[in-house]
């Protein structure tokens, strides 16, 4: 088991990695607690829900809920029935909130847990590769209908407990899903952490030792953008390499036919397009991180031909991360080396039309 | 025009109390904002929406969102309303959201500033004598079905500017609701204020200046509690004197046939009855602070009997300041002085029986 220290600057707290942790969640706790409420997901609660229940003394109260698994799951409505139902089980101010699962699980049941009664704790226990980036760094929110994650807030869980061993459940999307934010990490750290990335052979035949390194290493990519910017004033932006693009497609999508990380995975195409153009003396590995995508079954950027552009730039436009009319994109100048540049909306548009017109089809 | 600073641990803004300050919102901010989105409700809007927008300089965008007046309005429901109309008129991180009205105004906004893209700035415009109360110390909320304040966060606003003009439209019912926690802050605080809650007038020919001066006074005994625990976990919980039983009248009068500080004054009577029995040498005013109630026109305890016993101590039982089955009241060991006591839910019903028994109709 691993463990790597997380340091914002009001507190600290530990990311264990390791295989066979969801037994050992109980023990894991920084503190004592009477009771604790475990938020999770359809699809989850059936492989891991007893063996977490299970790892809590027997002193210990624990009730559970769990929601339907998917990004519809972000809503103000399950919100609400969380906290209704952690109102029926008398979860008090002092207990905790454990969120298993993925992302979505992760982001909800944060976001009830930086909510409920102003504020309890809560830990993270991710079963998702995709989750290694957002169960660290203490973002959580819900969606709106109009954007991604518009309602949130930051509240740092009290421990991140990583059981590699879910990982091997995950379905091949799930996979691309997550792979594509570990890419990510690569892109803003340094060319060791892309080259590993990019030789990788199929996510099938990935060891579990392999894939332990990589989300190490991703998750201390993050831990050392999140101490210096907890709040995204500053470089913690860099995090958001992809996902402007990204999350446009996703909600153009209906947070359905398409995954949060393969949606990313375009979005980090387009990036490094404008980052060529941007730093033509930049030798950017836009030639091997498409034949990556290919390698590895992405829905490569030609995908982009089924959405409209102006219904894209619409969504692009509410980004939380724009400031002034001016559409704000983290770019590379080059591998390790992310930077942030501003666009008017009809030269981010011209530029997306060029881009989805120079995509070959795959 | 009166300045209170407010410190907490991460940061410190000012109160500004004094009359016309209403005209004056747009130049008293900390910083400049380049879109402005105010909140308020239906009765406040009639009043001041005019001259508050008017404030602001022409090269700032403002927009506006109105909800009903009254308690019903934090709810849920609302608080998504305000996110769907602030994402609408294109509120940005960087912007600004304005609390203008009471406690219901400023916890709904408050909520919404916390959490509309993880947290933007916000300042507190309080119209009720309420309001010196909730429109300091970043306590932010809407209620639950099932429990006042139940989901919220704190979040700090920039400034209050608290414009006394506007205390001169206030109802009887205002009145009397705002007055209560002014004497709530005299208890904790000294003999002093007390004397000076005490020996008032009728609410009517209270003059301008003594108000302003209740109100700074208020206002500081507040901010000595937050500065030293802004998070509640110490001190600060002696600011619910008589909030107990208090919030449980609201929920169970469907906040509506009583107000927040009608049932809080109730609640002190109970907290003075549970103080003298823990505390029998101490000489707390409680004939003086009933007369003080009956003067000026409160619902007495005696209302008590329109409850029943067993829904009370439901509410008070989901009350979020309990810990571990025990029911923790703020008593007071003499004015002053307040100090926290912890009784079984058996032994709390016990006492509040005998309350209500004892209490004389008026």
């Amino acid at each position: 088991m691993a463990e790597l220290p997380i340091h914002t600057k009001d507190t600290s707290y530990k990311v264990f990695i390791g295989e066979g942790l969801c037994s050992k969640v109980g023990s894991l706790l920084p503190k004592q607690y009477n009771q604790v409420f475990i938020i999770t997901d359809s699809h989850v609660a059936n492989l891991y829900l007893n063996e977490v229940v299970a790892s809590f003394s027997s002193n210990v109260t624990v009730s559970t809920y769990t929601v339907p698994a998917g990004e519809n799951s972000k809503q103000m409505d399950w919100f609400h029935e969380c906290h209704t139902f952690a109102i029926e089980s008398g979860l008090e101010r002092s207990d905790l909130i454990v969120a298993l699962g993925g992302g979505v699980v992760g982001d909800l049941a944060g976001f009830v847990a930086a909510t409920y009664m102003r504020g309890i704790d809560y830990i993270q226990v991710p079963t998702t590769i995709l989750a290694h980036d957002s169960s660290v760094g203490g973002k959580v929110a819900i969606n709106h209908p109009q954007g991604k994650n518009m309602i949130g807030s930051f509240h740092q869980p009290k421990a991140v407990i990583y059981d590699t061993e879910t990982l091997a459940t995950l379905s091949h999307t799930e996979w691309r899903s997550g792979m594509a934010e570990v890419i990510k990490h690569a892109l803003i750290a340094d060319h060791e952490m892309l080259e590993q990335c990019l030789e990788l052979p199929s996510f099938d035949s990935i060891s579990n030792a392999t894939l332990a390194d990589l989300l190490k290493k991703g998750i201390q990519v993050k831990a050392a953008i999140v101490r210096e910017d907890e709040k995204e004033k500053g470089v913690r932006r860099y995090l958001n390499l992809g996902h402007t693009l990204g999350h446009a497609i996703e909600a153009e999508s209906g947070y359905s036919s398409i995954t949060h990380g393969e949606a990313v995975a375009i979005g980090i195409d387009f990036a490094l397009f404008l980052s060529n153009k941007q730093f033509p003396e930049a030798t950017l590995p836009i030639d091997a991180y498409r034949k990556w995508l290919e390698k590895h079954h992405y829905p490569m950027s030609s995908k982009l031909k089924e959405y409209s552009i102006e219904a894209l730039m619409e969504k692009i436009k509410n980004d939380k991360k724009n400031d002034r009319q001016q559409i704000r994109m983290v770019l590379l100048s080059s591998v390790g080396e992310p930077t942030l540049a501003s666009y008017t909306e009809k030269a981010l548009m011209d530029e997306l039309i060029e881009f989805r017109s120079e995509v070959r089809d795959t």
